[in-house]
């Protein structure tokens, strides 16, 4: 990070685009470009590139020593909450370009609002280019030292399921499994899931999206454990569903059926195969079985910085997989008022098949 | 909330602006007005409003069961990852207006991305008039249902602090504080806090937006709590500052300086008085002290379901504080390679002065 390789690749597209300026707006897109990751929620943090003039950031006042910390070489500029951010913002960019006609932004991240602010100090500029994809696209391959972090993130997933499956016991809250996992966790240091850890047990599993109750977990059922950390900036994001007691035959199959899925697509994913294509091989296990209807949510989602970014592997999107990507495998079959399956591991795509950043076993396992 | 009375304000608030319908993008909005709270990232979570018909939630698919859940007695329509949202919210509106022509929008969350895929869905609207101030001023008034869940958000936060400060020992890193804390919220189900809590100990403490680390914490400092939790959807915000030891002068005047002014704060906070004017009252008590160089940010936030709402408690700001208003009050003062103090509690502003919501003692307090 600390060679700006990508900031430099960032400041030749703009100039490549004719553009005066790229105005960056994405706190981890900042974070990627510069290495200063904060999310400055309502408050102003920018990041502002030129083609022919170094960059600068701009930032809360208390946020300055911060950035400075991270070694960033050029130019950080901080204001206070009673001060007219975008009118500094001006001065600085006045003071590096004669010409701040024609921008780059962030439509995927610009609010309207803060378009309109930045506008009213460029009246007569054009803000045409939008660089989201662009942005996306360059943070979709991960570099080496990236994989690193991920794999890192991972194994800290894998010590959190370890922990979770000693607290499941009939009689105990989802809850309670949740917070045995992030204390074990904490007590390491990793301070941060990278989303709300979800316990879920028997038919509230059916729930793809419900949270983590305070109902107890019964015997003979199948529990959901969907977590994930945060290793500096990089994220881990993995599920598995694991039995307590004696499972019914159809419990016992739709965990069979859902770990044939996620399996072949592991298989699958290699460079070459699309986003598409590797849906429809978990999809069609699945549909096979009987229980394509249940399968209500894509295959898989992008991830790195978050669990939000390209590429989404799902039907329509047929983007080419290509080494370096990374995204989950995580089908799902959730069948109302009996039980709910998913089984997930973010992987990145190597030379000729991927790797996952997560490696506690997919068979299924009896706790407690 | 179940009465839908804020909803029927903007129904109303719609109809006298002339507008044909309201979008409504901000998640925080749409739980407030619907009674369903789930923030979609990517995905798309979208509330319309008409004059002269019933409203409608559109939303990803596997939320359609959670609207429904709440009671919501309206329209709410699901959508897949691979589909159109945006053609299939068109479909809907033409449905229930015949001049879906001039739009209220959320110019403050909306991207321009988002409002550029409606555009194109209608390209001879208007798109003029921005509801983030109504919506805002709407939710600055607190209900005394809110009330009571933000005391209720208090009473867990003023429980952190007390495990929290039996945690504190020489030796013992800042780290493992936050963790003895949550997890002793999580045991009673307090799952989710309202933002990273924040242990800093000496020194550390003057970096007012620093991280909890894995430092440990020595005798003789000054120990920084700041931390929430989230109730229901409501939060809670609240910071304190402990002593481990001996303390200097230096660090005992620091804070006998900021609880003055905190405490002076809390007088002054009172129907009839300004934003600025309340920020003025701490921050000459700081000044005057002549630590006025050290209180870098402004004396308080907006906070209700976020800490990020109306009214802002800063220099600049002339809106009158009216009873039902919700906001922080915590001067800080923060000595490079010394320490930081920073003393806050969340209020309420009652007929004739202000309510905290934590309780946990200001004075200066030794622990360990």
């Amino acid at each position: 990070m600390a060679d700006y390789s990508q900031l430099k690749q960032v400041q030749q597209w703009i100039g490549k685009q004719g553009m005066d300026l790229g105005y960056f707006s994405n706190f981890q897109t900042i974070q990627y470009l510069t290495g200063f990751g904060s999310d400055p929620i309502e408050r102003v943090l920018a990041l502002f590139v030129f083609p022919d003039a170094d960059p600068f950031l701009f930032c809360p006042a208390l946020e300055v020593e911060a950035v400075k910390d991270t070694g960033w070489p050029y130019g950080v500029y901080g204001y206070l909450d009673h001060e007219n951010a975008y009118a500094m913002i001006a001065g600085q960019i006045k003071a590096r370009t004669s010409s701040p006609a024609k921008w780059a932004i962030e439509m995927g991240n610009l609010t309207i609002e803060r378009f309109n602010k930045m506008h009213e100090q460029f009246p007569d500029a054009m803000f045409d280019l939008d660089a989201t994809d662009y942005i996306a696209n360059l943070r979709v391959i991960k570099t080496p030292h990236e994989i690193e972090l991920l794999n890192a993130a991972g194994a800290e997933a894998d010590y959190a399921f370890e922990i979770g499956f000693k607290a499941v016991a009939a009689g105990v809250p989802e809850q309670r499994v949740a917070a045995e996992l992030q204390y074990a966790l904490m007590k390491r240091g990793v301070m941060n899931m990278s989303f709300d850890t979800l316990i879920q047990a028997g038919a509230h599993a059916a729930e793809p999206h419900g949270a983590t109750g305070a109902n107890k977990i019964e015997n003979n059922e199948l529990i959901l454990f969907d977590l994930g950390t945060i290793h500096e900036g990089y994220i881990s994001d993995a599920s598995r569903t694991v039995a307590l007691g004696k499972l019914s035959d159809k419990q016992a199959d739709i965990y069979k059926v859902c770990l044939e899925a996620q399996l072949a697509a592991m298989d699958a994913a290699k460079p070459g195969i699309t986003a598409a294509q590797l849906d429809k091989v978990a999809r069609d296990i699945i549909s096979k079985a009987g229980y394509g209807e249940y399968f209500i949510h894509r295959l898989g989602h992008g991830m790195g910085q978050s669990e939000h970014e390209f590429p989404s592997i799902m039907e329509g999107n047929d983007l080419v997989l290509k080494e370096g990507m990374c995204f989950s495998i995580e089908p799902g079959i959730y069948i109302p008022d009996v039980a709910g399956v998913r089984i997930e591991d973010c992987v990145h795509i190597t030379a000729d098949g991927c790797e996952p950043f997560t490696h506690t076993s997919k068979d299924l396992t009896y706790v407690g």
